[in-house]
């Protein structure tokens, strides 16, 4: 599922105040793409991060993880085309000393710089290149949206389109913005197609309330969307904030900021699976009456990731026994007899037995949706959960088994 | 990887006495092979059951389960073409049905009959043809090698080669025979291809004993093998022990028949990777140095259905990122500074950091191995663990995508 490059997702960014943006090319991809991306912070930003469960993390996300959140922060500097993980003690100080760089471009200290990477594993970074490239992205910063889309753009990798989104939003009688990018091919590259993101506000936030928001963003957006679950060692997330600690808001304007910049990163992660390689049908998994809601995102992710329901969603199959087994080995409990499933709307299952339905129908249905819709009740229990994912295809598997190492 | 029919797995059985075995056509399937299998015990043996994990389950598991362990078991009658799964009251009605007809012709208890099914589900039993296959069979039984081929091929379903093996041991002076016979396709066919097995033994146990050690051999071996981790509805493996009571032998006996029977499933469970539709490839995951045996298991397991890791052996491709980043995402806590990983005997990553290694040489021993050695240490710990996958190949993704609802 391609966009053409020359329509990204939205035309019109409002960019919050505060911030200016750069891309650059410091020659580290061989391709001669974008490869060096920064952001810049005026002033002292709140900045928090969510960095990847994965135990093998590449050395910034250990440098994120030890600098953040933080009230201080003046710049967040990425470089696509190597990942800079498995590459021990020596990766941790290219890291550091890429930040030190930014830090002495920005005049501020290396602590308030954070860092991010994304491309091969297991190499070194080729450091001359990285700095000509953080040397040129200091030149070219600016505040406009051509600024902010080069940087966008310097954080792909084997993306197919650039991503980004944003929106805007009242809280106490104020208008504040976001706007964010991220970049991934759903995991699902050779190498490990990391995913990065950056999400900017001028609302207010704390350090504590920044790094509790971004996590709650991130469940319900960002980890809920899989193409083959293989997890990055370089997954991060990075969320800034220009607002005013003078200004920090009440508990229902922070909900409202949640609330958006939730919406503002699900677009952007139904975008990584979109882009993932091979992709051609989307799917969304809504599942509804489990014990709890983590239950129903347990068994959600178990239907979303199963290669069978996927090549079904291929073949515009409405195998419902593939989707109705799948809930049942998720582990959570389920209710056999109260389980109910309906495809693009059509009830298929119900009460635990088939129901009587126009396969050849519902198969036209699938193939013409642009996101297929299962939706599963399994019990009577209040907890509910979707999940995001794409189809499994022959492309997938051809592009990941090329030589590659 | 297909196995050519004319050369079964084993060439000679040396089958336990006790025992007949019958297959038998009863029209179930549309292609007109055989799809009822009879095994019937001359005298009231002891039976044990392991049956799937799934919550969804078919009515002949239930059965299975309401009837083992048990210690004056008859018979086992099993049918290919329908699973009778998702066929509510009257589904287990039916396979109720089908253990009295085979008490009736045997001169038993119904509830000295287990029962097995595999095949497409969400359909009623066609009973007629059910209940023609096995009167046929009823008359067709015999104690030979012929009669337990034919047995074991009635219960195959989309498989490409008839799966049994066997073997004898010495135990407190005594020879006793196992044989033993499944099918499967890896769990990956169309409407999920069910795994079944039977295990027949003249080697003495209990009810518990033959409960306790058929958990233990599963475990060790049908337990470690996936091909996509799609548990069925209907996966069920039998064993059956025609030895006397009076002769049940010692603690250390036990352990010998445990071993040879784990070495004889462990054959069946690789052969049913074999034959994973679309399957080229064979790898086998050891770990070692994990915490605990079932931290290396899930570690292990982990690794194996990694798509990424399944793709890259496809594509004889030593992508060691790809799996270290695998052990690092399967949850059980590892040593990064300790993971060390082997592709073929090449040590390819040590002490957390990637070695050199010739790329084109190791793949071409990838590419040559009739099943690739993925040895990992992810730590100091005495925790170890196998499994066995198959990797995914364009073909998988075809032949599930097909439209087969």
């Amino acid at each position: 599922m391609s966009q053409p490059e020359q329509t990204p997702a939205e035309s019109s960014h409002e960019l919050p105040g505060g911030f200016r943006y750069a891309g650059a090319t410091g020659g580290i991809k061989a391709s001669g793409k974008p490869d060096v991306s920064l952001i810049v912070s005026d002033q002292p930003c709140v900045a928090a991060a969510v960095t990847t469960t994965n135990q093998v993390f590449a050395a910034p996300v250990q440098v994120c993880r030890d600098r953040s959140p933080r009230s201080t922060c003046r710049a967040v500097i990425t470089n696509s085309g190597n990942a800079n993980a498995c590459t021990g003690q020596e990766g941790y100080d290219d890291a550091v000393t890429m930040c030190e760089r930014v830090a002495a471009m920005v005049g501020c200290d290396a602590e308030d710089v954070l860092v991010m990477s994304t491309g091969v594993i297991g190499h070194r970074l080729p450091m001359a290149k990285v700095e000509k490239g953080i040397s040129l992205a200091g030149e070219a910063l600016g505040d406009s949206e051509r600024h902010f889309l080069a940087a966008a753009d310097a954080i792909c990798t084997t993306d197919q389109f650039r991503k980004n989104a944003s929106a805007s939003f009242q809280a106490g009688g104020k208008t504040y913005r976001i706007a964010a990018m991220c970049k991934g091919a759903g995991m699902i590259a050779p190498n490990m197609a990391t995913m990065l993101g950056v999400i900017v506000t001028d609302f207010p936030l704390t350090e504590q309330s920044a790094q509790t928001s971004l996590r709650r963003i991130v469940e319900r957006t960002f980890n809920r969307v899989s193409v083959d679950g293989h997890t990055s060692t370089n997954d991060t997330v990075v969320l800034l904030s220009s607002g005013q600690a003078s200004d920090v808001g009440s508990d229902a304007d922070n909900a409202t900021f949640i609330e958006t910049a939730t919406d503002v990163s699900l677009k952007l992660a139904k975008l990584l699976v979109a882009d993932g390689e091979g992709a051609v049908r989307f799917f969304e998994v809504a599942v509804d009456g489990a014990a709890s809601d983590v239950d129903a995102f347990e068994i959600a992710k178990c239907v979303a990731a199963s290669p069978l329901v996927k090549t079904a969603i291929q073949g515009g199959d409405p195998n419902w026994g593939r989707i109705v087994s799948a809930a049942g080995y998720a582990g959570p409990k389920i209710e056999v007899e109260k389980t109910a499933l309906s495809i693009e709307g059509s009830s298929v299952f119900r009460d635990g037995r088939p129901l009587p339905f126009d396969a050849a129908e519902l198969s036209g249905l699938m193939k013409a949706a642009s996101e297929v819709k299962l939706q599963l009740v399994v019990g009577s229990g209040s907890g509910s959960a979707k999940y995001w994912s794409s189809d499994l295809t022959e492309d997938y598997v051809r592009f990941n088994s090329l030589y590659t190492t």
